[in-house]
């Protein structure tokens, strides 16, 4: 099959690699229905972290299951599914109580911008959906591999509840639909703190009432304005910058809640400085798994549509334009055609 | 009246001070029926933080009010009181989400190592007992004014719930009555972590179920082993350092809960490596007010004994031995009889 392979800082390819087989009798081979790019990818490309071998790329997926090993029982070929981008066997401590990121046998589910993916734990990992949905819901149901359910954590950790006023830093994928998700569990404001237009369109669309195009000393004290000096009571942290962690911290009232869903690169947190800002942190890799459910029936009843974040399509044979793309922000996210 | 000044690392004397007096017509002054020293006076008394002037020390206080300022309405003459150490009005939005230490107006109680403190926002601070309480009471009416507060504090702001697991990390007041509220809170096991002999058996009489002697590494290993190698659902952290903190993170499951109550002194938190630790942070200086109606009712019940760790009692004059002797931990807490 074809397969996109990560050689170092912006050299992305497209090679021939052997289709991926039943290693273990607990794994699934899975027919993608389609793949994407990943904003976290774009660490890598852009060599903020080092690539010491060429690694196959992608970690996004839905699709069609193929071939299930002997010790699989809860899917079946031929049905669709989709997964997150950690395998887990969800029945460990740490994956009971919903950390399912941090299970004791975690595996990291790597290649998924292929035609072709094999996945570990296929018990604990995959969930299928009813029917096998229709093409136009794809896009959705693949946002959900990842990015839906990552800007979920990010609103559920950070305590989103109904009524709340809600900052939103960071106008990617993740963000964008962070502020989806605050909407849907109830959020009266959301402000979205974005530069670009067509972001803050869609952000809008997603249920944003403000957008701040303010950062740094200026974006917190914007915030402070439109909160009555108060504060926000829950933020959503969607970059993992050391200024998009502070911005974050400081856009929360006392007493409310920050969410961090982006690896931080580079953050460090002085503790005398948080401690006066009565913070509540809470982040990490998003346990998507705990929300696969619940937002695979939103996207199956069409209340939501987080499909829209893909705003560039591009057959699998030009994934490296489709990385130019974000990485360039023409592109808030690519979704490849297998 | 005779007032606890600190000139410089363990230079504390005893100076003729004129009494306090009202200032603002929301000032309260009040006789204080003891007054002690805190865990945190150690800091400055240390040199940890630089004393620029001669400071009046003392922050924890309870006594009888001796009169009011002409806008005072919740507290009169005669009344028991007890507060925090810092002022709030109680009223600002802060306060109405329970962060009175966030205060729009917050104010420092500062001097209270003396025989008559003035206090701030006196309706917003102050909370008067329903009757004047026996002298054998006024030790655990003392404990609420901060150590018993910031204990509660720390077990509240770590989520204990019933059944879980709970670590203390310090054995100092505020570990110990943080173990006392961990118990209150219904916590079925509560590992103290603690290397003093008097110190762990007031743990255990307080309610811990485990002495853990190990720091460090050793420390976070045996946690694993205590707890099926998981962790804790709640870790309370009141210590300060940066050895303490990040034992109390690795001490807590994915997910897990950990508060710290201590002013940070040299905390530094690596933002990448606390992500990957899936933990809940929470902590900052302790709005004790919150919870001081919970707590009176408590003592007043006679259901638990916070003035406990009061192990050594000496008149005002003598509180430079008071000083020396929790310095040198042959003291947990020093009562002073005013």
């Amino acid at each position: 099959m074809k397969a996109t392979i990560l050689y170092g800082p912006r050299d992305v390819r497209i090679e021939d690699r052997p289709d991926p087989t039943i290693v273990a009798p607990t794994d699934a081979i899975i027919r993608l229905s389609a793949s994407c790019i990943c904003g976290s990818d774009l660490w890598p490309y852009r060599g903020a972290n080092v690539v010491k071998e060429p690694a196959p790329m992608g970690h996004e997926y839905c699709g069609i299951v193929e071939e299930v090993g002997s010790a699989v029982r809860s899917v079946r070929k031929g049905q669709f599914v989709i997964g997150s981008f950690f395998a887990s066997d969800n029945t460990c401590p740490h994956c009971a109580h919903g950390y399912q990121t941090s299970c004791q046998q975690k595996t990291p589910v790597v290649g998924a911008q292929a035609p072709l993916l094999r996945v570990p734990l296929a018990d604990g990992t995959l969930v299928a959906t009813q029917d096998v949905p229709s093409p136009d819901m794809i896009p959705s149901m693949l946002a959900i591999s990842d990015v839906l359910g990552t800007g979920w954590f990010a609103a559920d950790a950070a305590n989103v509840k109904a009524g709340a006023t809600v900052v939103v830093v960071g106008d990617g994928a993740v963000g964008l639909l962070a502020v989806l998700s605050a909407k849907c569990m109830g959020a009266e404001r959301i402000i979205a703190m974005s530069r670009h237009e067509s972001r803050q369109r869609l952000a809008r669309e997603y249920g944003a009432t403000d957008i701040v195009t303010e950062r740094g000393d200026e974006g917190a004290a914007r915030i402070k304005e439109l909160t009555n000096d108060v504060g926000a009571d829950s933020v959503l942290e969607c970059v993992g910058t050391q200024e998009s962690m502070w911005q974050a911290i400081r856009a929360a009232r006392p007493g409310g809640y920050v969410s961090y869903v982006g690896v931080p690169h580079g953050v460090q947190l002085d503790g005398a400085k948080l401690f006066y800002t009565h913070a509540h942190l809470h982040g990490g890799p998003a346990p998507v798994r705990r929300y696969l459910p619940k937002l695979i029936d939103l996207v199956e009843r069409g209340e939501i549509d987080p499909g829209k974040v893909f705003d560039l399509t591009l057959p699998l044979e030009q994934v490296a334009e489709g990385y130019r793309a974000m990485d360039e922000r023409r592109a808030i996210k690519t979704l490849l055609t297998t």
